[in-house]
Order: structure tokens, then C-alpha cells, then sequence
């Protein structure tokens, strides 16, 4: 049974031994279900720590659900939703947005994965004009599929053009600790502080088990938003262990060691494999992923030994993540196949 | 913090040590994300073990997701779905059916929770109709909602009668382990051997701390299914965490010890209320839950020690479920309250 | 080609003269599309001139299509609409309000049709507990799919009763004229008047060859419902034409002489069939619609020369339907046949 | 009242005579309501036998419900839609595909609004794979929304390329009669003979009310459609209005007499502003509509007298329209102004 630690993704790895031991040590004794205990509201205390107090937290199962119920709280089925092209909740939720909220969405090309005004000026016409889906939502994700991170101005920016024509703003923060661990600002400035209606608050590649928050910035998106998460099939009944993981990692900023470990893993492979000649990086390292033109012939080869993923087939772009728990030896292991196989 | 168990609800407990033991065995390295890995292999070859060779097994989160998802998979958007009017689906889940498969929820009174033939009778018309929601499926749940169990015949009885008028079979087995344990049959009689089409494969009121399985046994059924889950936001990346779950549920028949204990606990206190003067039983205790009329007056009272729900204001119904955890210690404690607060 | 008339439904006549001309009145020229003409502003205003200012109108196609998007305004996703288990939006519409509006429908067994706060009760639960679809509308049918008329009180009481819990009004008037016709009351008494917020306003069935219009009189559900529509696929392109056909049928009282006179025409079916030993009238005859229950074996013989439908086959209840076109001689002739089927 | 004909869309324009002189032909007597008449039955017949004996033919209201509902047919929720960037289902119909058929919509930047297999390639990837929406169905509008024709070949090739990899093919015939007589091909050829499975055959546009069909030329989809239409709310009642304008259309080719002398206009009026100098023509005239590049400032001076929409803002392209009832002297008029405008 191969386990080897490899590239594919930080959610091949598994759960950090803070989080399974806070799981366990809630296993006690029995607790109103669906939310109702002590544990969910000690969790939820240290969210609003971080984000704010106004903050209104919910937990879910999944990233996408996570993004799909918190756009459907921000949209009525006739509007669109308006993303990068390599968004997440374009290019990977098999059409969830679509299906769940009724919305369409629109995208826009951005090489490195961030939105501008600039960008999206190309989808903001056609209000109040009924055949048109009416624009509702821009959707940044931080940081973005492609490993680039978004400032706070760059996100500030993005969200008063939004607001200024009526729009609301979600922020994908599948990897919103390895952003803040990058940008070395709070989880505040760069959300609620910028701008930002609805966070999807990503734990799960973070060193989680499962479990996302979906953390709204808007009172008025929130109001009914426990009916959304029951009719959208997350409510978790014994949700003190989703709570337990994010007490964890807010406790001893758990996060922060996590995603700038990560990040700094991620640094390491570019700067080594920015070495090798003939391998050429395509995006800023900026998080925990590394993105490269590597010759074709040779990746099934390194596949065989550290699994990663082919990003576009046509160029020969490959992927390399690394996570809370990659070792320098796991890099400088793979580096060294790598320069050997580029003989 | 009261964490004392009492008789709300079966998932108002903790995970069974097992279980969260087998959780942290699988929690060493890396493996593929989303189920492509070899624990959630093993999980589903025991699951086959004891549903049939020709199950088709995938887990999900939650049991509304199960039911939810299990129904889209047998259902146009223009089906109707009839169940008794007690059923989890109809009350329970905030329209989740109806909002997901777009179907129309049909509901028959059942005084014990079980449909007939004879009971369904009356929405079987209307077929080929333009104007009628089409009858697509039969949804039973074993056990049922007010602690019975359907017999194999019973449920066989259902099936057939679905059958020879075109509609599909769905079984809500979110207490599938304490009707097995009841009646001493194998799942596989329950359930294929009998006729159903679609299982819901609870865990979580058995001991495990999230996460079920949809087991067709009608393959026509799930071969798209993994995009139905996938859009439906119940695709676990880290699926290891389940797979390892089920493993242990079904290692040692621990599904087996945990439902018989419970149902025992149920029987025991069930035997020593009935004996309490003023204190009538409504339905036969045949798994973990009794329901009973009690003075209204002394419901706050008792529920001030031991947590509870009313389930008919209106009579003064209540409900006490037992757990895999519940203890005679618990059931003696209660029932000395009870015949206290009587007095 | 047998175009006789029967007593099968009032959809199964033509279109009134008067109607038909008026369509032909308003073909000469371009206009602008979708509802932008001086046409649909007229039939609008008039409209308005009988339910009051203050009302919002929108035209569509087909009754269910009012109901369905008049539901839609009123209501998320997560609600429940409550009706009589008649209702034409449960029976009749294949399951369209459950797939557009995401809602689940709870029904009330009401042997006239009409719905009361003591039958509405039992579905006023539940709220505040996100299990359970939130209460949201009330739906009644005026006149009802039995033949029935609701009392302006009657209507009062059940509206006043929804408001007091926070729920919506829904009426479904495919056949409000022969209601209003029936009740000498105008229509604005019946609707905002007695507490409705939003109305389906039938035409069809009244003698114009399609169209519909949903009227609110709660603005905040109005707002923006343009694009309910256009996503409901329910915006006519050549508009003037929907607006001719009300138009008309609000010029000299139109709408009150065909419904009238097909009141009237049911009436003396009723008085007629009434004398026939063995024919028995199951419901009061206040609009268009006749219920008896007919000794099975004539049924064929008689739908051989005058078509109408089987309400109930268990019971060999059927139902007539007159229309603005049937004539004395029509009832009388088919009174003729029944008498010498029943001999 | 301004009712001058102008150049704003071919659904501006009336009805023709002959089709309101078929509509009052079948006015007399009662008919079964919902398509099972004499009238609907003939009218089938006589598109069978322009598009084949195989065909499946269904009525509809709306353009937009004929595009969404043969879309709903050809789809499972989780798959894509593809289509040029200047399709009607994309740009024109608040969101209706995605919110009707839960798919994803994925769109092609065509400069004149053909699709072909080079352009489609890019989205041709991730099958099997469950994150990623399911290639479904690629739809081609024909005529296409900026007034060009495919050629048959060219339908066939994309057709192939579709079936190829296991998609299905729609085609947009809102302008399906233009396209025909621009070509000089039948209906069939078109369609069924090169390869499409589902259309939206267009009455509207041509000089129709309203109603529109939607087509099946493979049997697999139309199977279920009735439920469809139905809980789509495009059942029409008085069937038989709709039914007649079919015929009158399909009857001594009136279809063609409408369509060709639209398009002949077109061509006059793109041949008589391109001798302007100043005005530059930006799209091949091939059926009833003309693209060109006017100066802004001149715009609202010439809309006064003949409406027509801008296409394009920034670069002040506008787009005319004629109509089967567009005349020489409409034409010349407005050339006439133009030129005028232009000096």
C-alpha cells in the first residue's frame, strides 16, 4: 500500500495529531445534536475572534458545499455569479453552483487566476433588463487554483466595484490560511476589512478531517441561512466534532504553523526545481503550490514515484502541492528524481 | 457542561472508542483523495460481504444526503414519491426531497409508521397522465420512525406490490442496525433479498461519527451516480476517515453489539415504565425507542435531569430513544425519576 | 369531427367572438415586444380599474404558470405551501410547484374544496426549527375545483388566520369570474380586499383562447418578478395579444356574462338532473360544475354523445362542466339522454 | 400611437393574415382540451412531413421554453451545454437553461456565431470525471443570432464531431424558416439529415402569435417529454389555436413566402446603407437581419423614426431587423433618413 507522501494535493495528506486528539476529547458523554452544545459554541467564539464579532458562522461537510451554500444565500436563481475561469466553482464542483442556486456563471480569463474591475467590466451590463441574468455575486477565491494570492487593496478594489454596482462578494478561502500565512495579515483585514460578503473558511487542507465554515460578513444574507444549510444537506448531526477541528486549529494558531510549513515546503521545491534547467516555473510561488512546464516523456515516471497532477495536458503544465506535513526530505527526494530524470 | 446521556436521540451520543480508534489507524500518509483509495476499497468489499456481491456502495455525509441523493438517482423531476407521513423524508428534513429531485412527496397515514400495500392504494392512479405526478417511488423505512420493524415478508410485500406497478423501492435505514439486530435477519434478506432498490446504510445512530452509505441494488440506478453526488456537495475528499468508519462498524459485528445493546436498553425501560401506573406505551418497543403518554405536567421535570423530546404536544406523546452507550445505570436512574415524578 | 359541446371542461370551448375580434383589432403594425405596448399599458390599467391601483399585474400563458410563479414570489425554497388536497396546484400540475418553487406541498382533506384556520391548523408547526419546511402560503382555489365558492368572510378568515402565523395568501382564480359572478361581489372584495397577497386571474376558462395574469397586491413580492417570469419562460414576446383578449373580456362586462350565463346553464343541469331518481348531487352547484353520482354502466353511453369526465371511478362520481357557449338545448338534450339512459 | 414598422426585431411585427384567418377557422364548437383534437393531430402531421415520419413533435408557448425544454430532454443535471458566446439560450434567457436543466452552460467565442469542431475542442475534456460537468449537448443556433447561415455540411461536421464523443446536438430554429430559404434546403436536411437531435422549430418570428415546437428526431428523448412540457407549464389548453397556426404556416409555404421576402428586404436594405459611405456592414447578410457600424450621435435621431437596438455599445454596431410585412418603401425610407443623417 504506496501512503508515500507525494504532490497531488494537501488533501491527499491526512489529519494533523492535534486535531484527532481535540476530536477524541470531545467523545464523552451525550450532546444535543445539529449544533446545540458547548463545543460548537466555543468554536464558533474563536471564528468570531478571528474574524470579527458580527461574524455569523456555520459549519458544512465540504469545500463545494461550502461555496454552494454560501452563493445561494447571496442570490436570487436569476442571477449570475461572476469567477475566474480556473474557479473552483467553475471548473471542479461538476455544475453544483448551477444546479443548487438556479444562477448562471459567468467567467472571465485571468492568467493568474485574480480578478480585476478591469476584468470583470466585460459582464456588467444588461441591469434591469429581464432577459438578462442579472449580475449578483463576484466570486475571488484567496488564494486562487493557480497559487497566486490576492493583496488587500487588489481585494478591496475587486469588492467596491462590486458593491458600487450592487453586486455582493464571495471569497472561495479553500486555502485562506495559506494566504494569510503568505500575506502575514488577519484572516479580518483580508475578508470582512476588505470587503467580503460570504467566506467559505476552509479547514480541510489545512490539516482538518472534514468540515468548512461558511462565515458571512452580511447580516442580511445569514437571516435564514439555517434552513439553506438543513435543505442543502449539511447540517451535521454530531457536529461537535466539526467544532473540535476548528477549535484545534484556532488554538496556538495551529493554522498559521500548518500553511506557512506548507508554503514554506512549496518555496523550497521552486527554488530547487528553478535550478534544474529546462523546467520552467508559470506562476508566482506564493502559497503551497508550484506550477511548471516539465518535459511529458518524463512524468509518468515521476508519477510513479511522487503522485501529482498533470494541470493542462497541451502545454505539459504540471501541478505540485505540498502540505502541512511534506518534510524537506520529501522535497529534496523528489527534486533529485527530477533532476535526474532531466538528465 | 451536562453531558449526562439521556433519551433525546440516538446521535446525541459519542463515537464508539472502535471506531475513533480506527479512524487514527488510517490517518499515517498520503492516499488519493475523493475515494480512490485502498481503505475505502476494503469498507465496500465489507459492505458487499453483507449486501450482496452486486451492491454498488457510496458513502455520503449525512442520512438526509443518503435519502436525498438515493431518491434523485431513482426519480425524474416529474415522479411522485409516497412514504407514510411519519417518515424522516417528509418531516424531517426541510424539504430537502422535494427541493432536490423536484418531485412531489405523496404521504399515506400509518398508525405504526409501516406501509401496505392496501395503504398505498390510493396515490396509485393516474399513470400515463400528463397532469399527475408520476408515481416513481416507494420509500419505507426500516426501522420506521416510531420504533417498529417492518418483517421480511412485510417489506417484501411492499416491494412487490411497487413492482408490478412500475415504481422503484427506497429504504430509510438510518436504524437499519437495530431492525437487523430486532429481527434477527441478515441486511442482504432486508433489503435485496427482499426487493428494495436503494438503501440508505445509516452509521452514525450506530456509533460512527458522521457518515452513511447508498447501496443500490438495482445497477441501472448508479451508474451516474458519482456525479450525482458529486453535484449533490457530498464527495468527502478526505474519504479515509468514513471508509475506516464503516470498516470498523463491520469488523466483530460491533453494528451488531451496539444495536442489540440499545434495543435491550429500550426493552428494559420500556418493561419497567409500563409497570408505573399512568404511564401508557403507543407503539410496541421493537428496537431502541419507546414512545409513551406521560402527564405534561411532569415532562419539564424529567427533562431537566434527562434531555427528551415531546413528540405529540397535543397528547402529551413522548419519546425516549436509547443508544449504544445508554447503560442500565441510565434506564434504572430514569425510571426512578419517573416513578418519583408520578408518585 | 365531432365538435359537439359537452360538459367535459370549460377549456374545451372556443373563444368568445368578441374576444377573437379584439385580437384582430390590434395586428396592424409593429410594436414593441414583450409587453412595451400602448395595448397591454390599457388592459393593465383596466385590469387595475377592478382590483385597485395598487395591484401589480403580469401576464403569462397558462393557469398552472400563474399559480406556479405567483408561488415563487411568495416563497424559498425552504418554506411549505399548504392547500386542500383538491388543488388543482397538488393534482393537477405535475408536480410543476414542488420542481419550480422547491417547496413541499402539505394538503388538507376538505370535503367541500375550502380550506378553514381549524383545517390549517394541523400544519402550523414546526416553525423556527430548521427540520421542518417553514409554513410560507396558504392556497386556496376561488371558486373551488369542486364547484364551491368561498364567502368574502370565508376568504377573510382564512387569510386573516395565515397573516396572524406570517404566512402568504395564495389564490388560484381559474375560475374567479364565475365565483364573482356567483357571489355578486366585485373582484377586488374578494381578493385584497379579504386579505389575498397574490392571485392567479383565470381567463381561459371564461372564454379567451390563452392567457393569464398573475395580480399582487403585496409589492414587496412584485419587485422582481419580471425576471421570475422571463426564467419562467412565461414572457410573451407578441403581447399585444394576451392584452387584447383582457381587453375584452373587462369591456362591458364580458368576463361577468360569460361566467354568469355559464353559472346559470349548471344550475339548470343540476335542477334538471336532480329530478332523475337515482342521479345524486354530490356537492352545492354555485358555479359551472355539476358532481353527481351516475350508476356506472350508463357512463360510457352517455360520454358517447356529450363528453365529460369520471371525478372519483370508486364511486362513479362525475363531474359536468358548462361553459360560456353551452346552451339551453345543449342541457336540455343531454337531461333528454340521461333520463332515458336511467329509465 | 406609433405602430410604424421599423427595423427592432421580427417579433415586433403582427400576425399574418392567414395564420389569424386559420385561428378563427377552428373557433367553432368544443374540442378536447391539451392537444388530443382533430386540429393538433393534422398540424403534426403536416411538420412530419417536412422533417421526416420519425420526427416527435411538441407544442410550446416560447422560444425560450421550446430552447429549455428540448435542453431538459437531452440533459442529466450534471452536464454541459455548449454554445457560441451570441447564443439566445446564453445571452437572451435570464438564466432559464441553467436554472431548468441544473447544467452548466460553457460558451464559445464565435466572431459570426458559428460553431465548428476547432472551436468546440477546448471544452472537450474531463469525461468520466465526476468534479467536472459532463459534456452533454453542444446547441447551434440556425439561423444564428448575428444573421448568418450554416451550410448543411457544416451542421453535419459539428453534428459528427458532437456525436463522436457522445454528445447530443440541439439546434436554436427561432430563425429556422430564414435559414431554410436562404439555403434553398428543405427542413429536413437541415435537421434530422445532418444530424441534429433536437430543435426548436420557430413560429413567432415568421408571422405566428405565438407557439413555437420542439422537434425530436431521436426517440430516446421525447419518451418521457409529455411530463415535461407539462411540469414546465407549456401545456396549452386550447391546443388547437396553436395547432392552426402550424398549418396555416405549412400551407401553400407560406413559411417560405415570409421568410424569404424578410430576408429579401434584409438584403435590399444592407445593399442600399453600404453605398453610404460611412456606414460599414460587420456580419454577412444571409437572412433578415443587417449588422452595421453607425456613428453614435446619429443613432437617437434615427430610432425616433424606425426603432432598432444597438448590438454593441462600445463600438456602436446596431442591428436591423425586417419582418415578413417589411415593405420596399420601409426600406427606402429609412435609407432615405439615413443617408440624410449620414450627409
Amino acid at each position: 500500500m504506496n501512503h508515500k507522501r507525494g504532490f497531488a494535493s494537501d488533501n491527499n495528506s491526512g489529519v494533523h495529531p492535534s486535531v484527532l486528539a481535540a476530536m477524541s476529547s470531545v467523545n464523552e458523554g451525550h450532546f444535543v445534536a445539529y449544533g446545540d452544545d458547548p463545543f460548537t459554541e466555543s468554536a464558533i467564539g474563536k471564528i468570531k475572534k478571528e474574524f470579527g464579532e458580527d461574524a455569523e458562522v456555520f459549519f458544512v461537510f465540504t469545500g463545494t458545499a461550502a461555496n454552494v451554500l454560501g452563493l445561494k444565500a447571496s442570490t436570487e436563481n436569476w442571477n449570475s455569479i461572476i469567477c475566474a475561469d480556473t474557479a473552483h466553482i467553475h471548473c471542479d464542483e461538476c455544475g453544483a453552483p448551477e444546479f443548487f442556486t438556479g444562477c448562471k456563471l459567468l467567467t472571465v480569463s485571468a492568467p493568474d487566476g485574480k480578478l480585476t474591475p478591469d476584468l470583470l467590466k466585460k459582464h456588467m451590463h444588461g441591469f434591469d433588463f429581464e432577459h438578462h441574468s442579472q449580475p449578483g455575486v463576484v466570486s475571488i477565491t484567496q488564494a486562487t487554483e493557480l497559487g497566486t494570492v490576492y493583496t488587500v487593496p487588489e481585494i478591496k478594489e475587486v469588492c467596491d466595484y462590486a458593491h458600487s454596482l450592487g453586486l455582493l462578494t464571495h471569497m472561495d478561502g479553500a486555502r485562506i490560511c495559506n494566504a494569510a500565512a503568505s500575506l502575514g495579515v488577519s484572516f479580518r483585514e483580508m475578508t470582512a476589512g476588505a470587503g467580503i460578503d460570504v467566506l467559505s473558511f476552509g479547514g480541510t487542507k489545512n490539516g482538518l478531517m472534514y468540515g468548512e465554515a461558511i462565515i458571512f460578513f452580511n447580516s442580511s444574507l445569514s437571516r435564514n441561512f439555517k434552513y439553506i444549510r438543513k435543505q442543502g444537506m449539511q447540517l451535521a448531526s454530531k457536529m461537535r466534532y466539526i467544532a473540535a477541528q476548528f477549535e484545534a486549529m484556532l488554538t496556538g494558531r495551529l493554522w498559521y504553523n500548518n500553511a506557512s510549513h506548507a508554503n514554506k515546503m512549496a518555496c523550497l521545491l521552486a527554488e530547487e526545481v528553478s535550478k534544474i534547467p529546462g523546467i520552467d516555473l508559470t506562476q508566482k510561488v506564493q502559497i503551497n503550490g508550484v506550477f511548471a512546464i516539465v518535459p511529458p516523456e518524463i512524468v509518468p515516471e515521476l508519477q510513479k514515484e511522487y503522485f501529482f497532477y498533470v494541470w493542462d495536458e497541451a502545454t505539459s503544465e504540471v501541478r505540485w502541492m505540498t502540505s502541512w506535513d511534506t518534510t524537506e526530505e520529501d522535497v529534496m527526494g523528489f527534486v533529485k528524481l527530477l533532476r535526474n530524470k532531466m538528465g
